[in-house]
């Protein structure tokens, strides 16, 4: 842990321009809300403190973020320097404050701590270089480091050629802090007191204000809106597609690619266009996951092919698996080696066993199904009456006939077979035959019906 | 309405690079053909007419373009001049005339405002600057405004290196309009009488030319071949994409959207990748659309999820819904508040009560389900009797068995429940159990089948 | 045949960056492995021979590759000149070497002619120019044409500005080819022979060497890892998407296409977004593919509309069918003209007559339907005793009702209706209606399951 760093994350924002009922820091990146990347970040830096300044919708975020920060309540909106004020309180004498933004969710911890090594006791300032810094406070430096930030509005015409500006973060020395922020002025047109305005303190009480500029504008960049929103999770996610295909996986379009979670893989494995994955998602080696797939918190073992159009959440597959096209893998699905799943299938809190075979428009709930069994096509384990969920058993070596319906509870032993179209409400001992259907009886002379006149 | 205005849309080319059967103006952006965007664009302006001229392929045209237009008929291509020519008979003496370009899609009705206001009683061209002009007719300026078009091919070396170029779309004084186009000559490679001569006559005949460039090329951009559509296509989506997202909708790739219709939306609604929205599409407030998902005229209730894979067709939703993944809706489902349709399911012309859920491997159709029925995995409708169409009718707090056939025509009234796989041929009563399937039987001793030679 | 033309093909490496149990060479670049693009494009030169110089996984590629190519062994790494050796005793004292690269996929026919015209009989070498040529040996020219080549760590502050980089590519004369090789030193920090250094013997002999640049950097690309796997898959598909279009297919978004194969098409056909085409396919005129389909191997006829969601594979579809959404048609899927495949239906090795309908969550597999029938939804052909399959036979204007469970072998004969919810497990007379279900029963006072303690 480093003592003598606290952390300040300013997060009080409403965000009017995203257009929305929540606050501007629980929209989300990658699936993650926009202050959780930023307490992440804080988080990985082992910081003595971090300190979380909310205002609007403040009770929703805290209901959201779950990390063990301080949560600091600004109650009125008066500026970024009001914002680190009432964090004040929770900040010793001595030490720094790095001053990091709820809304700013890509700033990287080599970044900080580069900053934070830069600045050392004194005052460092995160910048960047943009090529249309028009609207952004400029940085004026001179042989010391930073001397001045202009605001657009005051900058003269040189200075409006410059193109290093302001980023806001920035860190500052614990020792000066409250006499800077007591000093902050709201003399301004929207009557709030600036944060930015401490450099212009620091440089009059002598302490040297270092500037650092970032290597990519997207580790600072803010989101105000949804455009802005959208342009950072694209960021975000080129971002993860490099890192994995640096890792080795094979990514037939890393523009067609979404990670919101993590993704742990093995050797091999290659995931076509369009796929979609959420949660902690685990591969193992030689996993090939098809176009248009979504998976959520699965597991896949080695050697699994997922056909294009699979739906897989909360689920664990065993290895050399066969699942899709159009398979549908719902909450504690758990499958063994060489298990298939077809098409229109859908599987839930059921475990099947290796080398069996759920192949055609089936539903298999609160089922357990041994080894070698093949569930025939339009089965239906009918689990559910109407108010409480029963278990379909079934054993090794079964054969379930077409269009069976189980009504569980219900056992079927190994090695039974069941007749096409039976309706099975009693347990089927081993090595029977079990079949519950009519009689087909062929009608001579029957008349079609006609079309009816409306 | 401007009673001054006339507005002459050229429309008649073959597209003969489009490699296709359709007339160009035909050809879809958005899923609208390209004639009727420009179309829409100069109704905008409130003209006092507009004439299209029209000549490969006319009668299609006129069959898909319902819009109160006039009709021209050129029926031989004797080049734009010749194009104008046409449309003179229904032009006035007095006001002026704008001409436009079927395949020129997106102009918008802001530029041509402006180029309008700019032109006054005289000359008004549009002008785009291009880095790589070469082909097109570059603008030659003195201080009076556009003195000439050169042609690539009359271009000196000095002329070769302007990069402002003629874009074709211009207003004129139709007190002048009549003499200029009889003055055009066709003695040039191809034969035809071009529109863009007037510039040179104006110029002869003291008539001011007032040049304005498109801020964005696209603006201008002509469409000649399938890669020009398709450029096209995503600076259109590219910008409803931008326009969506400005008023507060969520997406989560703008590259991977698409729009070909209208969508209006309430707060707070989130789009995952690759969704396609056709026709005239509603969402409440906090919606979610899955990644994958296909609407076409779907009005979806405040609150609704939408899972990945779900195709919804001229439907009603109400709030609080659960759809899909894998589920489809099509012409005439209405579906109530909270209900719930799951994977593999298809709903058609139907209406289903608030609260009632079918959630696997059904096919509702032509079917009137009340409030709170629970419609087991497998359930059919058989509505069909291979000429006619039947209603099924089902209650309220119904529970439809799993595999339950339904033969319409039935009625199923409120709180029956149906045993798992019976097939309903006459009406349930209220509160009784139907069930319609045979007795199982275990027969011991089955000798399975065997392998049998090939 | 080009009888002084040899080929060497350079794909020994183990490609340790791409984080693989597979040989650098056989990774996919539109589904087809890196080296045989190469070969591909070797062939369509017609050279005297091909040699291709293997190591790493050298069974594996010689597995995978069917071309006819001569195989050499190169068992040790010693450098892409030690490869080269280890080819020449294949190489005949007269004609001309061209050495090409396993792992460089898209270096073109075209760019290789000229290459190979401007050699004549001395040396000619493909270069490109970098923005960023950083890391790769620079080219020195004199008058006479290229004079040296200097690697990254030899080159001086001047040469380090040279832009001009050496791809590797590059035609040698026989007659000295191998005194060049046995000449290659090997005193250098990998140990490696070089085939880079026979420039600067060609310049020594007096031979000239001719440097030729790539009209575009993905000609000459390698690649080494992942990123540049996709990177060089992403040129090209849109490299394939642009020839596409301008052959007149309209792509709604040639950045969302996929081809893995070869498609031929007629006049109008539209794809819609996310398509993926694998294998060899072939679409009429008129075809509509619509969003997120699959298509591998299939053959489609004019007037075809593919719904979203639709996966083909091995398949031939007739004129004017519509198929899907959320279609499968798996190996030997034959459909006629006319026919409807609907939503969660699944066809596997059927012949399905013209006119007939299998519209919702059917299973047809080994089945043979007639002209005009129609399959009730959720009908399921039981071709599987779980060893044998076996084949059901349907004639014209059948109706099959919903649900209906057809036992094969079984045969259903012309105008034969079946009630819904049937198990057909015998033959069914012509125009005979077709029944085998339970008989409805309505039990009164039926106390409803109560909701059980767990």
């Amino acid at each position: 842990m480093n003592d003598l760093l606290h952390i300040v994350i300013l997060a009080a924002g409403k965000g009017t321009r995203m257009y929305s009922k929540l606050p501007k820091v629980l929209h989300q990146i990658g699936g993650i809300p926009l202050v959780q990347h930023v307490i992440n970040t804080a988080q990985s830096l082992q910081p003595a403190s971090i300190q979380v300044v909310i205002g609007h919708g403040k009770e929703l975020v805290q209901d959201q973020i779950q990390s063990p920060v301080t949560w600091v309540i600004q109650d009125q909106q008066l500026g970024t320097g009001h914002a680190v004020k009432c964090a004040l309180p929770h900040l010793p004498k001595d030490g720094k404050t790095l001053i990091l933004y709820g809304d700013v969710p890509l700033t990287d911890a080599a970044t900080l701590k580069q900053l934070l090594d830069l600045a050392g006791n004194e005052v460092g300032l995160l910048t960047d270089v943009l090529e249309q810094p028009q609207g952004y406070g400029r940085i004026i430096r001179n042989e010391q480091g930073i001397c001045a930030i202009v605001e657009e509005k005051d900058a003269d015409a040189n200075q409006k050629q410059i193109q290093e500006i302001n980023t806001g973060i920035l860190v500052l020395p614990n020792a000066k802090l409250e006499k800077w922020l007591n000093t902050l002025q709201n003399s301004n047109a929207q009557g709030e007191y600036y944060l930015t305005d401490v450099i212009a303190l620091a440089v009059q009480d002598g302490v040297t204000v270092h500037g650092m500029t970032v290597r990519a504008s997207h580790l600072a960049a803010g989101i105000n809106n949804k455009l802005q929103l959208a342009e950072i999770e694209r960021i975000y996610q080129a971002e993860q597609a490099k890192a994995l295909m640096t890792a080795g996986i094979t990514l037939r379009d890393p523009n067609r690619f979404d990670l919101r979670g993590t993704l742990q893989h093995g050797l091999d494995c290659i995931i076509d266009v369009n796929v979609v994955i959420e949660g902690d998602c685990v591969l193992g080696d030689d996993v090939h996951i098809g176009a248009n797939c979504v998976l959520n918190n699965a597991t896949i073992g080695s050697g699994c092919q997922i056909a294009p159009f699979s739906h897989l959440s909360d689920c664990v597959v065993g290895t050399d698996a066969r699942i899709g096209p159009f398979a549908r893998l719902r909450p504690n699905a758990q499958l063994g080696n060489d298990v298939h799943i077809g098409n229109f299938v859908e599987v839930k809190n059921s475990q099947i066993g290796n080398g069996s075979k759920v192949n055609h428009l089936s539903y298999i709930g609160d089922a357990q199904i041994g080894t070698q069994s093949n569930i025939g096509a339009g089965t239906i384990t009918c689990n559910y009456d109407g108010v409480n969920k029963f278990k379909t058993t079934i054993g090794d070596h079964v054969r379930i006939g077409s269009g069976s319906m189980l009504v569980a509870p219900v056992t079927i032993h190994n090695l039974v077979t069941t007749g096409a179209g039976s309706v099975i409400t009693k347990d089927c001992p081993e090595n029977h035959l079990s079949i519950g259907r009519a009689r087909q009886t062929n009608i001579a002379n029957w008349k079609r019906p006609e079309k009816q006149n409306k």
